[in-house]
């Protein structure tokens, strides 16, 4: 089992810190050749001191003299947008984990694949986005989309024995891997169902930031704390799961499970069922997609039986909860409709934060932003990004339209 | 995907049922060749006039005139011990299905083993009493074992990606396959804990066998509900794992499960466990057992998480039901001494349902009759059916010795 050598883009977030947990723990199966942040100087060169990666990346190209200052050593040092895309096609990396939130890794996701690097996804951008191209680059590049989410990571899992490999299609030497899902009845992902999941509807008009932000399980940033109580996180990732496993959306769904020990599951042709378990840490998964197809031991504690809640599984509020059926809609549809309703959701969400906008209103504008869109089919990354641009002025126009 | 040839052993118990029933389902991937039962011929002849199979065999010489007289075609009738070696290697057979209470299912599964065919084992007594001898020719022979059990079963197919073909080591065409185990730390057999989980064991003596019949999750044979409300089935499957997937004692435990809907699961290295759910209906691993490494679609229905009861977790009470630390033992020393537990356990359970001894003394009888034995060393078939004779010899002086 070879060493890896991986990039992390994002590796002052909270993945990128996991991720580095992850090395620290398995250094004889992962090595971290290059760190990237956005701004964060000095929290990036505290972990580039540590581990002596040997390129580093900051977005913010006006700290990079505080990056510099803060070094014990001398490594190369990339900046701006243009940056990520070069130390994501870092000569002696393998693979690159894109754990950037925002739209932020798609150019340096397409970039690390043309450059032959299998790639480690965290941020659903870049699949909820972009699915159809980066699918079809990493197939023609002969690379591995490797899922970081929990959910993901977990279907990847139950599905290990149905992946068949076939000779490169391009230069690379190693063979690639596809999953054959003809198997597959449903993908199942399991939800949360976030601090609101046994709330009347009647009361979602008075809920507040700060109630929102209670996630009772997994502790993440405001912004994918509020999707998981809208249940759009969940939406994200049934479009993420369509285009990695390469499943139709139909086939998709969403299973509450409030005590997040099962991390998804696949339900196959003959009735059968297979999910992944274990405790709610973002390691398991980045250890996976790092060492995948193997396992290698770590720290990480197993499951203690003797100890374990009691697991419960719903079927989700689809009413009271628009975000899946939106989310189901915009997978169907496909071509710019999934990145409309991921801008027009960042911005609905951004509003709700700062009190601009109620809890429902966050679907609301949502569904008022999609049904304005005429969606292109088959789009390029400009269309794409074009999309989403205009999503987040309609999002805008909305809210004014109507203050609630 | 090739229609299987299955001959079933053990036709007119509830797993032959079963096993006609998914023929019946899947009728383009199973045909059924052979049906043997021990000695209900009516219930043989009726369902042989229904599917056709080209031979049948009937254990108990003396109602073969009454299988000829119901039978409605002509099929090639087998006889005695003897005949289920015969049908065993029918030339059109691609499987033999074990589905024989007792040891005499051993014989035949050898004799299928040396004549190339596929094994689908659902009789316990094969691989704990025979494991090492069974496993090595299906591994000389080119053959694979495929388990039944819902347990094993479930195990099976959370290992799916663990698999490695490799050239046939006899003259089979097809490639062997092999289980590559070095990344599992643990397989999890999960127990319902029968009727007696909850119960203090100061109330143990004066269990009856009308309590210990009622099974609360499964409908199955009076030995085998007994063995799961002592746990010595639980014991027995361990035992089981041990040599279907070669993985040592140490690492194969018991969860209890009460629901009965994880039949199984297994903990890799790096701490993430996968885990098999189904409704409890024997279809499900009978199929999958036929139509490996596929699975197709069936009328059997899959889970519904609308209804699903909340799953319960616990470790078991090793100290009040001893069963599972016995087999523990059997395993770890293996040679005669798993035959030997598993012999006295049959005449054990046969006082306790004759109510000439008490629950608690099944355990002491199994026990007493271990440690009175001499275990050999990497005995063949005659060795091991002579332990057995010894044990139950045995178990049964132990019964008169003290009576309670």
């Amino acid at each position: 089992m070879k060493r890896k050598a991986v990039v992390i883009l994002g590796a002052t977030g909270s993945i990128g810190e996991s991720a580095l947990k992850v090395a620290r723990d398995i250094p004889e199966r992962m090595e971290i050749v290059g760190l990237a942040a956005n701004s964060n100087a000095e929290k990036l060169a505290a972990a580039a001191n540590k581990v002596r990666p040997e390129a580093l990346c900051l977005v913010d190209e006006t700290k990079v003299d505080i990056l510099r200052k803060a070094l014990e050593y001398k490594p190369r040092i990339f900046s701006g947008e243009i940056g990520l895309c070069e130390i994501a096609c870092l000569t002696n990396a393998d693979m690159v984990l894109i754990a950037i939130v925002g739209t932020g890794g798609l150019r340096p996701a397409l970039a690390a694949i043309e450059a032959g690097k299998d790639l480690a996804v965290a941020s659903k951008e870049i699949l909820v986005m972009a699915g159809e191209i980066v699918m079809r680059e990493a197939r023609d590049n002969g690379v591995h989309v490797l899922p970081v989410d929990s959910e993901h990571n977990a279907i990847f899992q139950c599905l290990e024995g149905k992946r068949s490999t076939s000779s490169a299609e391009s230069s690379k030497l190693n063979e690639r891997w596809t999953l054959d899902v003809s198997d597959v009845r449903r993908i199942l992902l399991t939800a949360s169902g976030g601090p609101f999941r046994e709330l009347a509807s009647d009361k979602f008009d008075s809920i507040t930031p700060e109630q929102a932000l209670k996630h009772p399980t997994w502790n993440m940033g405001p912004k994918i704390t509020i999707d998981s109580a809208t249940l759009f996180n969940k939406g994200l990732e049934m479009i993420e799961a369509h285009w990695l496993f390469g499943v139709e959306m139909k086939r998709v769904e969403v299973v509450i499970h409030p005590q997040s020990i099962v991390h998804s599951m696949v339900e196959f042709a003959d009735g059968s069922t297979l999910a992944q378990l274990s405790y709610s840490d973002m390691c398991f998964p980045i250890q996976y997609a790092v060492t995948w197809p193997n396992r290698v031991p770590n720290t990480l504690p197993p499951l203690d039986f003797s100890k374990l809640p009691k697991l419960e599984f719903f079927t989700p509020r689809y009413d009271d909860f628009p975000a899946l059926n939106l989310a189901r809609r915009a997978g169907e549809t496909g071509g710019t409709l999934p990145a409309v309703m991921n801008a027009a959701n960042e911005v609905a969400v951004a509003a709700f934060l700062d009190r601009q906008a109620s809890f429902p209103r966050i679907w609301e504008i949502v569904e008022e932003v999609m049904n304005r869109h005429g969606s292109v089919a088959h789009p390029d990354l400009d269309a794409i990004l074009q999309a989403d641009q205009w999503a987040r002025g309609e999002a805008q126009r909305s809210l004014k339209s109507l203050k609630r």
